[in-house]
């Protein structure tokens, strides 16, 4: 059985105040639904995205090939989080490219497009977003927020600003917060970005370009911290891209790994946005429950009441097991009940997207026994 | 008792032919050495250095403040490699941007500036230029060729190309050949410094300008992979660049990470040659004594004669220990005399350049016991 997609858009008319200060006016949000809501209203389950995903989550375009959402493999009928069963809630963020408000609409202010001028939005002001989309759907009580890294961090940030409106968090490949080596990354991509000549300081919208050097740049380490040490020398490891002869050049391509990365540079600066590269990094920056606690965790998620499961990659480098380690251990500590997997994959950060058949297997027997409280 | 360093130079008719193709014409070595070559002329040691650093290797310019040398706190009177015991030469390579002939000299045969048609010269091209060097110096057989990183490459690549005319090579942080991740960062800088508008194609020179904006995005980026992450926690962890409010903007400094590496990239980008970052991330990227043998390092290592140290550092991902004992195998396989250590130290890749006292002594105690064969 093949789920068609069909993007929705709902707008808000009530101001979004915003941790940063000020609020977001006449914002709207774009979302996508897959299943049925049951009448207790008990089904549903929020998926949050992480830097270069939306709210298309699941399912294809009617006549679009290749349209497929970026957690496929994971939502669908018969999927892990089986949508014959789940009613699910894709959503994109503030301040992204897909479709909800963000950096290339009008500022209803000064009747102008963002561009820079977008707010700086954080992982707490998307939570208090999808909390008003959740609330025009008449749902009252999630039955689990689920997502993987930045998305991860969403899911975490439901249960402590939400706590009883989720049963359940699914925070998968994620951290607790940024340490200095993932700040110091997205740092250098943002330079990247803000130093390339048709950046315009944000405003390159009004001059006809687009700043593709530096979202390049920023793509291109981007997916060096996706990817373990080991699958890259697995996939390419000292490959030449054009048999065995060197060509002695400092600029052409020599490697088959230099191909790789150029081709997902050239294609990610075709169609993703700049300012929201840089807020979205900011989002991740931001991130960070515990500091109002000194530091504490383990009393940062003393308010959480849902119950857990949290999922790790042995070679994610850039979330690191210790990392979920820490959560897991915070919240043991405030006695909720969590479950946890180490999985042991090699391929890096990107392992939460793709098919590890002991992954899917574990998120759908996690699924499966989610109480509905309905007579199914 | 201080040590006086006074740069040499030294001119050479006969083109030196590379790797790649081609040969360089009238090109000249910068170079420095410290201590007195023994009569026997048995105790000369050849420094080799990597991407960011010169002949000024030890001692300091007279009457110039803050001019030590990059490796001052290993070479010098009574240090670890004694210039009381050893003559020791540091020598700039060619195509750096220290002095040696590179990419903003002139081009003989056309009478411009090299700019981006300096040829790519290898490691092993240096290590034939330091040879000649070593001729002209009057040194048939040094008593060790040592090397950090980069360094390292060109002690292990003298003891391939010329295995007689060497006692020992010591080979610290170190790899045999670049992995994948380790092209990729390479790649990335590249693109960096390619790609801004004040590259001229590698003839910036001729435009009056200097793409600076590469130069500091290939900086920070190289500056992470220098540092473990574990000492950039300690370091600089989370931690606020001014006091406890965050700022909430995409652009401005808001982590003491991000002024740290902004400071690093825009004072590298006021010195360094663009030209220079390419041609030496290339000759990394291109080392790999092994290709020659179908990937058998054990073979690829067979011809070496000299005896070994190799040190390596817990926290370096960059050229992880692991590296350095896939040669240590390769060696012992060969039955070559090779000591090895793994040192525990936090500091990553930049371990190899700092004060750890186990390091240091451990070095010592290697050069103190090099027979020189003389009566001391």
């Amino acid at each position: 059985m093949t789920l068609i997609a069909k993007p929705l858009s709902l707008s808000f008319e009530q101001p979004l105040p915003l941790q940063g200060g000020g609020s977001l006016r006449n914002y709207h949000l774009s979302y996508e639904t897959y299943g049925e809501l049951n009448a207790e209203r008990s089904n549903a389950v929020l998926i949050c995205h992480a830097l270069n995903a939306s709210h298309h989550v699941a399912g294809h375009y009617e006549g679009q090939a290749k349209s497929e959402g970026w957690w496929d493999n994971m939502i669908g009928p018969g999927k892990p989080v089986d949508t014959n069963r789940f009613f699910v809630i894709g959503v994109n963020n503030l301040g992204s490219c897909f479709g909800s408000t963000g950096p290339m609409h009008i500022n209803p202010e000064t009747g102008r497009v963002y561009g820079a001028d977008f707010p700086v939005v954080t992982v707490e002001d998307w939570v208090a977003s999808q909390a008003r989309l959740v609330d025009a759907l008449g749902i009252e009580q999630l039955a689990a927020v689920m997502g993987g890294s930045l998305g991860g961090m969403q899911a975490l940030s439901w249960s402590l600003q939400f706590p009883d409106r989720l049963r359940h968090a699914v925070v998968i490949a994620s951290a607790p917060n940024l340490n200095a080596e993932n700040i110091a990354f997205n740092e250098v991509a943002r330079r990247a970005i803000v130093t390339d000549p048709d950046f315009h300081g944000g405003h390159f919208y009004q001059h006809g370009v687009v700043p593709k050097r530096g979202l390049r740049i920023a793509r291109m380490l981007g997916h060096i911290t996706y990817l373990s040490d080991d699958v890259m020398n697995t996939k390419f490891g000292r490959m030449l891209q054009s048999g065995a002869a060197l060509k002695y050049s400092t600029q052409e391509i020599e490697f088959q790994i230099e191909s790789y990365l150029r081709h997902q540079g050239d294609k990610f600066s075709e169609y993703f946005d700049a300012n929201t590269y840089l807020l979205i990094t900011r989002a991740l920056d931001y991130f960070d429950p515990a500091n109002a606690f000194k530091g504490d965790l383990t009393q940062a998620l003393a308010r959480a009441a849902a119950q857990f499961l949290l999922v790790s990659f042995t070679t994610d480098w850039r979330f690191a097991p210790a990392r979920s380690r820490e959560m897991v251990k915070a919240l043991v500590a405030n006695e909720r009940q969590v479950s946890y997997a180490e999985i042991d994959a090699p391929h890096g950060h990107d392992a939460f997207l793709l098919d590890d058949p002991r992954y899917l297997a574990l998120v759908r027997a996690y699924f499966e026994r989610i109480d509905l409280g309905d007579a199914a």
